[in-house]
């Protein structure tokens, strides 16, 4: 299994101190809520977690439900999902594993999470790659022209490690087609809170189509991935019931619970984490493409951007910058990219100012 | 999935006190260690844990080994395992699951832990069941005769319901042959810690036969349930490879990896925990026999205990407990035992006595 540049192995184990542009957290870190409630959850721990996490469906409910609320668009509370239309995960590593194993065959995007390779193959699924184009955007009609040989589709939104999103109307004839046909699609939309559009999700279409299965996390926007924390969102009550039937008894942990309680409701934490990604998303991108190193720099909607290389490949960028106390991701590992590829996560000001004034003076 | 008084149904989703004594959670609480450090714990959950989780491993190797000097007989430092031999698990649930999932067929011991045949059947796994005798000892004559038609067994250490132990000196014979004939023996030593006598453990046995396969948590004896922590140990290290391959990465919490690192080493509670658990034991056995309304008292090891009913059966004294503001264990649903049983947690002296009080008063 291989993820990002490994900050154990690097910094924490040595007693080094690195910044980690390799992991993709929102900066604004641990939201004040979770914070302020502590003492609940340490009492909490002393029992087992409600086998039904009742309290936990409904306040994802609220959260979804509430989306244009939270996310500073109107006043409206809609009728989007219910609480029997979550499945939950111990990180949406969880849910993605959940769900590719219970299909025959599944097609990947590619470039995309290597969790979804990793998983299939663990489960013997056969799997169809698709390539994104040159541009790393999705291609609708190689996609609408493989869906005839498998079961399922997974597909981010944003993509990782890209930060491409789906354009809906393009995609819309793919999906009434999957209801159609009964086939499944699997939207990691792990990172969508950051596009900063709510309308970019697909939890609008939710309702009309039971062959939608969204995957959501508090891991990334909410700044929590040592929480553990992921989930499924599906219409289609039998697929849930399903994928349920696998999972261990209390397999969410109530610091878990009490994070979703607090952290989902914290419109201060959203509106600033909105703010930040939309000025400094488009002060990194910019700012990357003047830089010599650069080839190009790819079009993104999540917190952080993929970059072509030239004139060195990301083995000698990684050590470089290594040595300079940053850690980025090398992207060769990734299906489709070669050593010519790194991804940068968005930090604030301070720490993309830091990465950038290391890339610059390089030498190559 | 059955599983213990439902206290949220009853209880905390009704806005109720309730006193549990339905699940067997050391009283003494979350131990010092833990709240005292709670902010390196928030300072960790913002990163991804260690893919390796190699920190967590070395605390676990530490406690294992220590285990003379910790549990006050000695001040030996064993190496009885090493940091490769714990596969992690989210709970003990994960790594039963895991195990059993792992065989074509298995032999439980009935009555005990719900979770063996719940695993067992949800992954098509041939389930043996081998019955304690009248007085719930364990039946090595009958454990040995139907060896020969399982891969595997599961056995509790102490058992739950009843809190029965191991007899080493029987049990040898049949681990030899296991041994031999490439099968495995998976203790559940859950509770292990509260027997109080820490010989009572197989992990001193560990070394010798790669037959065992021993599984503890952090949920019982260290009074955290709600943060999902157990763990296998072997010496077999191809079978805990095996194992590996099925997980999903990340799985332990940063909360979790907080408890084991400084709960483990917590001499004072263990201690505090030893004596307490020694004198309850005795204590409410004790007071338990004179009521009208038990038939027997079961021996136990482990912090609870398993009662027979005269007069009355488990239904309503369930009823009757919880309109008092107590839950208790109806064994029912465990195999072999019917509504004559029941299960009592051990707790503390104030609230053992107040169990006692309602049912000393009783009308039957």
């Amino acid at each position: 299994m291989q993820h990002g540049g490994d900050v154990y192995t690097e910094g924490i184990l040595k007693g080094k101190e690195l910044i980690d542009f390799s992991s993709n957290i929102n900066p604004l870190g641990v939201p004040k809520g979770f914070i302020d409630n502590l003492n609940e959850g340490i009492l909490n721990i002393t029992r087992y977690p409600d086998l039904q996490y009742r309290q936990l469906r409904a306040d994802l409910k609220e959260y979804i439900n509430n989306v244009e609320i939270l996310f500073g668009d109107g006043d409206r509370s809609l009728e989007l999902v219910h609480e029997e239309d979550f499945i939950l995960g111990n990180g949406a590593a969880e849910i993605i594993d959940l769900t590719i194993s219970s299909f025959k065959s599944i097609m990947i995007i590619t470039p995309s999470f290597g969790e979804y390779y990793e998983s299939a193959e663990k489960w013997g699924v056969d799997i169809v790659c698709v390539s994104l184009n040159e541009d790393m955007e999705y291609d609708y009609e190689a996609i609408a022209k493989n869906l005839h040989s498998v079961e399922a589709i997974i597909i981010g939104n944003p993509n990782n490690p890209n930060g491409g999103i789906i354009d809906k109307e393009k995609f819309l004839p793919i999906i009434e087609r999957c209801e159609k046909e009964g086939k499944k699609i699997i939207i990691d939309e792990a990172f969508v809170e950051f596009t900063g559009k709510h309308k970019d999700s697909f939890i609008y279409q939710l309702k009309d189509y039971k062959s939608l299965f969204i995957i959501r996390a508090i891991t990334k926007f909410y700044a929590m991935p040592g929480i553990r924390f992921g989930y499924g969102i599906s219409s289609d009550g039998e697929f849930i019931d399903k994928l349920k039937e696998k999972q261990n008894p209390w397999n969410i942990n109530a610091f878990a619970e009490l994070a979703v309680k607090y952290v989902l409701k914290d419109r201060n934490y959203i509106n600033k984490s909105i703010k930040w990604i939309k000025v400094e998303r488009e002060y990194l991108k910019g700012e990357l493409k003047k830089l010599d190193i650069i080839e190009k720099v790819f079009d993104t909607h999540g917190n952080y951007i993929l970059c072509k290389l030239k004139n060195i490949d990301c083995d000698r960028l990684y050590e470089y910058s290594l040595e300079r106390g940053i850690v980025i991701r090398k992207c060769n590992n990734y299906i489709g990219l070669n050593k010519s590829y790194v991804r940068f996560a968005i930090k604030d000001r301070l720490n993309n100012d830091k990465l950038l004034q290391v890339l610059k003076k390089i030498n190559i």
